[in-house]
């Protein structure tokens, strides 16, 4: 479905271009974020899995190409030679579940300048969006801690992909699951669903539609308490439980998706425990995001689980970040641009974490790649002409690699609420090569009139 | 590469409980939007398209119900039922580029109760994506009336899927193009673009750079002017299209993608026009809204043309809409939801259009399907028995309609700020329907304590 077209048409022009003028020379391009939105003080890095599937699979198919010859954008030699087109480069990446802050390069590729920069756009696109959603969902998890969360957001989630995406990333997050049946399958994730209002009305008595559900799904059952009154539900979920015990099927939580989920919550409760139902649990939805959820437990909301959707799917609140994948290195020599707002440190480089005394990390350097400096390297190679160094880790390991992450955090950074910056710091030889860069761009800027 | 399985297990656990309860009676489900966002005074329907496309070709493959069986989830007997699973219901819809307001359907879907469920997750899907995206497109059509306006924004999309989409949505909208290649293979839209920051910086001289890049793609060349210092590029643009134009070439445009882009743009007009350049275009690109777009325009910057990209993509004042699909009828008999802040309305439904004296549409009634109410119907069967009813109109066609639909619309509502609601009347029969099924939702919910 997603082949090389998906992609902006200057890439191509550009490959155009550079063929051209023979020009093949190896490029280095750095994926970052300038600046974190409001109300994140950490990013979470996700997404490398389907960027290295990405670019192992690259290739350009016959009629992929027979469509680009009759644009009349292209010459024929050059889309002869794009039958032959396969990223052979190499990337060094921040493994997925890994905490950045900005300016610190998450990805670097190293290839031809023709095959790094046509690359750009889905490798943007697909790290990008999964580090959105992790950034976001990671949020949820700090804000109810223990709580089952379940990503309940494909349909709202933008096109197919995102939501297939979104499960993904927010099970690295720390969700328990998802209820999408194809990221279940695709992923490995735990599934996890309830029933629809629909189903409930689609019966003449809430009653009937209960017991005929969890007879359908034996001890795998979550009653959807709100169509109508949800307090004269639970009351029948009451009646229900007692007729489904004596055939031995147990109701295993009752889901409230409207009005004051914590008002509800307990006094649905106190309904079940009034009936000896303490293992029922109770389930809540509808348009919860970390700050409802950080509501919801400070008022001791007894509610053993939250289904998360549409606020965590689309990142409601900072849905893109500024991110940026730039040239820093080409043929040799380290490039950088200086628009306005938006300059960028040249180099291939490296990020460095030093933990303190205390166990926790206290701060970041965005070094050069070879220089030698303190701290942990969070930069390691994924790829070599093209192909992946080693297994895949499971999404496990990334998803165990992020808790271990937030493990060494400042706890100011792991509350919801603004927390002073994290540092990352410049090393010396990261600032000496900027300036001896700005040297060459000024001298070179010089136009004949100036001296 | 979605399939059936992108849906939420309980659509699928759901309908193992209707198969059991040998529930298949006609139901009808309706989309609508609750309510609209804070910055929006209208809707404008997108996706149809794919959505019929989804439901003309919905099937369970072998494999998919080999891991259907493994989950342990479903009974045999279902499972088996499921490879002859196919959508043979009737859609009902309102034109794609048909504006439209809160409750409103704007899709009704009519089959076997298994049927109608089992789309709801992909159907919304689609439908929701492609109606952010177009509500949101419109508004920066409206800021800058007569400019060309590209999509850029396929690289922070969420997920190629929304990246093809978002070129669909905001091309009906009214965008001229956009950057994305496999939208302009797939739904033949116009394709534009320039060049990346990268290509400039791969050169040591930015004139060469200009150079190359215009023999490579003659009399199609939009030259990135902000590399490094925005109005010495454009000097440079000077000599290199005097170069050019011995042989023949021209240069299409400059694009600045960063600073005050109205100051830049005024610099880079007058020296452009200085040397007679007059007809080189300028564009500019770079966190671009309606907003924005709407100072740049008041400002009288001399800029002919925009890509905009993420926040358009993203809808990111509003990347979600309060939409869902409702059972509205079962088995003949109408169904609603009273759910706290939730309820809908019951039965299967009609909108009218009513256009005043002055030829603008004064209001809308929300009538019953059947009812007599004036007014141009805006719901039209599109399918029957599973299948499309006529051809698929072309997107160019729903490009129109939405054209049309705004010169209809008040004024006020163009505008890009608040306007007062546009009056959406509830028809008569749409009411006493209500009180009855009211009525018989109170009769059912009285408990035996209860009389």
């Amino acid at each position: 479905m997603f082949g090389p077209l998906l992609t902006d048409l200057y890439q191509l022009t550009m490959l155009q271009a550079y063929f051209d003028a023979g020009m093949d020379a190896p490029a280095s391009f750095e994926l970052f974020v300038r600046k974190l939105p409001e109300r994140r003080n950490f990013l979470v890095a996700a997404g490398l899995a389907q960027v290295v599937q990405f670019l192992e699979h690259l290739r350009f198919d016959p009629a992929e190409i027979a469509w680009l010859a009759q644009t009349r954008r292209f010459s024929s030699a050059f889309l002869e030679a794009l039958r032959d087109f396969r990223f052979r480069g190499e990337v060094w990446a921040m493994r997925e579940g890994t905490i950045f802050f900005p300016d610190e390069p998450i990805l670097r590729v190293t290839a031809p300048i023709p095959q790094a920069q046509l690359v750009e756009t889905r490798v943007v696109n697909l790290l990008h969006y999964q580090t959105v959603v992790a950034s976001k969902a990671v949020r949820c998890v700090l804000a109810a801690p223990g709580r089952l969360l379940v990503d309940f957001g494909l349909r709202r989630a933008h096109g197919g992909e995102a939501g297939l995406l979104s499960a993904r990333a927010s099970y690295l997050a720390g969700f328990s699951g998802t209820a999408t049946v194809q990221a279940g399958r695709d992923f490995d994730i735990p599934l996890y669903g309830t029933m629809a209002h629909s189903y409930v009305q689609a019966f003449e008595d809430e009653t009937a539609a209960f017991e005929h559900f969890a007879r359908s799904q034996p001890g795998n059952t979550t009653l959807l308490i709100d169509t109508y009154d949800t307090e004269a539900a639970a009351r029948k979920v009451v009646r229900v439980a007692a007729a489904l015990a004596r055939d031995g099927i147990g109701v295993k939580a009752v889901r409230i998706d409207s009005g004051d989920l914590a008002v509800h919550a307990t006094r649905v409760r106190a309904i079940l425990d009034a009936a000896g139902l303490t293992q029922v649990g109770v389930f809540a939805s509808g348009n919860l995001d970390e700050d409802r959820l950080r509501a919801l437990v400070a008022a001791g909301a007894p509610i053993d689980g939250y289904g998360v959707g549409t606020r965590m799917n689309t990142a409601a609140d900072a849905p893109f970040l500024d991110c940026a994948y730039k040239l820093t290195e080409y043929d040799g020599v380290p490039r950088r641009k200086r628009s306005e707002g938006k300059a960028n440190w040249p180099g291939r480089k490296q990020v460095l974490r030093c933990i303190g005394q205390d166990g926790l990390a206290q701060g970041d350097v965005l070094a050069l790649q070879d220089e030698h400096v303190a701290g942990e390297p969070l930069l390691e190679q994924v790829m070599a002409a093209g192909m992946r160094i080693g297994p895949a880790p499971s999404l496990q390991a990334c998803r165990d690699r992020l808790r271990q992450q937030l493990a060494l955090l400042p706890p100011a950074l792991r509350e919801l609420d603004p927390a002073p910056s994290f540092a990352v710091q410049i090393s010396p030889g990261l600032h000496a090569l900027t300036r001896a860069v700005d040297d060459r761009l000024d001298a070179s800027a010089m136009e004949p009139g100036d001296v």
